[in-house]
């Protein structure tokens, strides 16, 4: 696991500037000020300075941030010209939808294997992959150096196979299940969860 | 729009506390330390009490918080008493995935309609809906008082969809399209991203 000192919440908005850079870049933007990025980000221009400062200096004082330069420095802190093997475990209807969004791809997520526990859907071509059984799954983390893994399942099921994706190796699991799953502190955990974000905008309705 | 001096970060945590208040009540817990509380959320205590203190003291010092009381305090503050009319624009893997999700009328997110610009999708049934023409867009928004919609659509047609949404009434998007919205300011946006929490794991490994 790499070592760091800034905050959790610092990365965790680090992908939503290189995101915003990208859209300005595909605008046609060269230049960016503060101000600029934090209206297409939605946060304060200071919170952007203070983020941005734990990884070093990327603006001008006064002329704002290039958007080029900027954009490969977050790519390089983020690493995403590291190629990372991932796989799904259910094949329903989400399970189609991760295998066809071909944004993982462009930032170098290989969906590797699908699997899922009904003996019906095994053997299914879904997209580039085929349904595997969950026998299997241990195996191919195994074999194919798989390090993420994507939880397309309900919750009843969810912590029984998180807790054998991370028993075979896996360090970082994507939850679209509706639950808290309970696993080691070396393991990373996002949970995509629509209802909470939901609530956090019917709030202010 | 309801008025708040709380910081908007607040109100994405608060739906994270209601879900762990719940997991909690549902393995039998009573009271919760804000510690404990805090490690089942991934924040640190100090964040939940301040946190916690924009909207009225909830713990005892040294006792720690009541589970059933805290989460009732925290349904209240997120009026998760209020039914929602919700629509989904793409009738596609993802938009299957969503109108099976129970998750969301358990929180009182009502589905009311799904719509499809694919000739060929229009009048299939999915779950409890029929798949309807976008050409119906604004009418069923008017006539069923939708004033949240969901973008489960390609990049390419979410700016556009979402334009018509908000012309046509809806408050709040739920945007799974890999596309920064841009909106009015008093509409709400929040964006389902999953290369981005995949990005705030991969950093760490």
């Amino acid at each position: 696991m790499r070592t760091s000192d800034v905050p959790e919440v610092v990365i965790q908005r680090m992908p939503l500037y290189l995101r915003s850079l990208n859209d300005l870049a595909a605008r046609g933007a060269k230049v960016v000020s503060s101000t600029a990025l934090a209206h297409e980000v939605g946060v304060s221009s200071a919170q952007i300075r203070k983020d941005l400062s734990h990884f070093g200096e990327f603006g001008k004082q006064g002329l704002g941030y290039e958007v080029d330069y900027l954009r490969s420095q977050l790519e390089r802190i983020l690493q995403t010209d590291t190629q990372w093997h991932v796989l799904i475990v259910g094949a329903g209807a989400l399970g189609h939808a991760l295998i066809n969004y071909r944004a993982f791809e462009h930032w170098n997520y290989y969906l590797s294997a699908v699997f899922d526990s009904d003996p019906a859907k095994v053997g299914q071509p879904i997209g580039h992959l085929t349904v595997q059984p969950m026998s299997e799954l241990c195996n191919t983390i195994q074999e194919r150096h798989v390090e993420i893994g994507i939880l397309a399942i309900p919750a009843e099921a969810a912590q029984t196979v998180a807790d054998e994706l991370v028993h075979c190796g896996v360090r970082a699991i994507l939850n679209y299940a509706p639950l808290h799953l309970v696993l080691p502190e070396d393991i990373r955990v996002s949970h995509i969860d629509p209802v909470a974000s939901m609530q956090s905008m019917t709030y202010y309705l």
